[in-house]
């Protein structure tokens, strides 16, 4: 398999704990975001995944594109250790945190985004920052209030194995920190990420251990 | 079961469509999410769904949130009939179909979203309503051209028979003839939602046919 990455995307992070947390070798592809004017707008990338986004997995002849899709597929064709519970009820708790995380937070504070506020909209860099804080310090505590009242919640987002919510929580925090957002106000969140990440396939799949990192 | 919802809401049209196309029965309760300061926002929703969106299915004493986990669980606990294809690979496209909606161009344009453009960024109607055509405009153009260049591709998302991303198509697209924005150079997409409302499940989920409608 070859995983089309960039070492800094969350979604692609997503993806990287998955394969890891499966044991699963591939080839990493950099597509870097940034340089070159944005490596994922070349036409070549774009035949591959019309989105111009990363992650792209590709299998023999298989291209497949977003990365939820993409770890569901690992676990339905490779379904050892699984990443989601056996139960109805628990695989769809642990989705819903997945897509709290996917549809509430991070699709408003991707580069893409942050690029279109800063040049079309034209706010300057305070704003920016405040509209990237505010959607994630909005998602954390809703996060935080889920993860703290549910019994389910173990040392990882569902019990003490990790799933499919920590392949998207732990990149999450990671891109917080980045940005500079305290989470010790989530003491839960804080907790989990703290703990995923004593755990190698975390580890291996963090940014700075990425072929592109910088 | 009960659906919380709000008859505008495209993420509770998605569940909707799912309910009805599974021909399940379901008690409607409605949620404003304008009047009333938002009804989404008061306690009493907010311990149902801390998120303080919609929907949320509740059945018995299980409450289930995020409209794409809430169709994953009525497709695993009622399968008939299915909303993912059989094989992996092309569950993972029809999955990539939905998720491209619900990530990349819902999450831009949804009702908070766009208020905190308004009150707290201050921008203007006309750059609000530029920031809404460019997420749908721009996200429609890739769809497109997955749709189109997908051999499976039929009169729905995936062949002839409606799936999950029809679920997630069909809402996305009256939402943006809400906004007077034209599909017709969408024509894959303009088609299908043509053909999607000939069927009777999608004809009464409908925002116009909701009993909160206005």
């Amino acid at each position: 398999m070859k995983l089309y990455s960039y070492f800094r995307s969350s979604a692609s992070y997503r993806v990287r704990i998955a394969l890891n947390l499966k044991n699963l070798p591939y080839e990493y592809v950099p597509v870097h975001l940034v340089r070159n004017g944005g490596e994922q707008l070349k036409p070549e990338y774009r035949r591959l995944n019309p989105d111009a986004i990363v992650p792209t997995l590709v299998d023999g002849d298989d291209v497949f594109t977003q990365s939820l899709a993409i770890i569901e597929w690992l676990d339905e064709t490779h379904p050892e250790p699984p990443l989601l519970p056996a139960a109805p009820r628990d695989r769809a708790y642990v989705r819903s945190v997945a897509l709290q995380i996917a549809c509430e937070i991070h699709p408003l504070d991707n580069l893409r985004v942050l690029k279109y506020l800063k040049h079309t909209v034209a706010i300057g860099e305070e704003a920016k920052d405040a509209w990237y804080r505010h959607w994630v310090e909005s998602g954390f505590a809703t996060l935080e209030t889920h993860l703290a009242g549910d019994a389910r919640t173990g040392k990882l987002c569902f019990g003490d194995t990790p799933t499919l919510a920590d392949a998207c929580l732990i990149p999450q925090v990671f891109n917080a920190h980045r940005f500079k957002i305290d989470t010790a106000p989530y003491p839960v969140i804080h907790r989990i990420y703290e703990y995923a990440m004593t755990l190698d396939a975390f580890q291996r799949a963090a940014p700075g251990v990425q072929p592109d990192a910088e």
